[in-house]
């Protein structure tokens, strides 16, 4: 049993290490089952250790999870200030960029459907200002680099991406993730599921697309 | 008690009258409180029976309102196949009258984020079937319509338009209306949510720059 190691975490670094081991977890469970799938009891049998001990280190599940996508919006800004110093200054060129780094993070685009619905609604007025303060800043940070990467927008067209590119990858991961009995209904029905499984391809057609009508309609 | 002669309904007309009444009371609640706070108890509640007797007429209260959700399409449908045929054919202009269309239907709204999350994720097969063959039907009637409204895009922009306004009417309707301690959060620093709560604003303007972006990039 890790249980009594775990109970016995009263140094600040050891209380940062157990936080940590919970966060790999969740991290672990929800990239392999998807975000929906996975509760309290699975994250601290993962872990070794009872539900309870837990909870002195995160409010609820849903406020792991927040974490998590605090985490994953810091973790795709970065990989952006890269990958689109290098895009050509196309919308084209941009969203393929754009898609590819989404693509490369699973766990962050199924967390994009889950904050605003389940995540933010089930944690305390702290948690949900860090959160909120942290991502903010990641979506003026983005905003920043897709404006730099595509002139015609500047800042408030870049923060108008980031909003609608935020909503395509949100609601076409979910859609292209059907539960048990949609995808079965999808392998019977394959004309219904066709498009809606492809989820770069849609997500990089609507982003060039939005791109290409910010750079025209911004003034 | 109304029980009593809800169990009664024998006859096909009686039948169809109870489910009416049954959407009619999910549809009431659902309306006022959010999708997210009604459960099948609240709904029995209003109707006047037992959660019991509501099992009789739909599997569960996610096949309540994925039937709402499949309503909403129809009655959208309906609503832009006269509002469309009057718009002047910029983007600006169907923006504005889809936007308007999508105001006026909140329930709708909410539920667009709700049935892929957890509505189709509850259902038997037969369901899901009946529901996403009567929605894509739909969407394939309004895709036409817009593109018929702006020539440009055709139906196949036609089709990736409704997909993208969609997705920014079930994202932006989610974070337009937070919980109450994100609600909470947003009155102490009014500049985090200041545009998120602008629904129709952020909609409106998303969905114009698609359409421009569609008519700019479709072939």
């Amino acid at each position: 049993m890790v249980t009594s190691e775990f109970q016995r975490a009263r140094r600040p670094e050891h209380k940062e290490q157990r936080r940590e081991a919970i966060l790999a977890a969740a991290r672990t469970l929800a990239t392999r089952d998807g975000v929906r799938e996975v509760n309290l009891g699975d994250i601290a049998a993962e872990v070794g250790v009872h539900k309870s001990a837990l909870l002195r280190y995160f409010e609820t599940r849903e406020e792991i999870y927040l974490h998590l996508t605090a985490e994953g919006w810091a973790d795709w800004t970065a990989a952006l200030s890269i990958a689109l110093a290098e895009a050509e200054p196309t919308p084209a060129a941009v969203a393929a960029t754009i898609t590819r780094t989404l693509v490369e993070r699973p766990l962050f685009c199924d967390l994009l459907a889950h904050a605003p619905l389940n995540l933010e609604r089930n944690v305390s007025l702290e948690s949900v200002r860090a959160f909120k303060v942290a991502s903010l800043s990641r979506v003026g940070e983005i905003s920043e680099l897709i404006g730099t990467a595509l002139p015609a927008l500047g800042k408030s067209g870049g923060r108008k991406a980031v909003a609608a590119i935020a909503a395509f990858a949100a609601t076409f991961w979910q859609t292209s993730h059907p539960g048990e009995v949609l995808a079965q209904l999808y392998d019977e029905l394959p004309e219904l599921g066709h498009t809606v499984r492809d989820f770069a391809g849609r997500l990089e057609e609507s982003t060039a697309a939005m791109l290409a009508g910010l750079a025209s309609t911004v003034s």
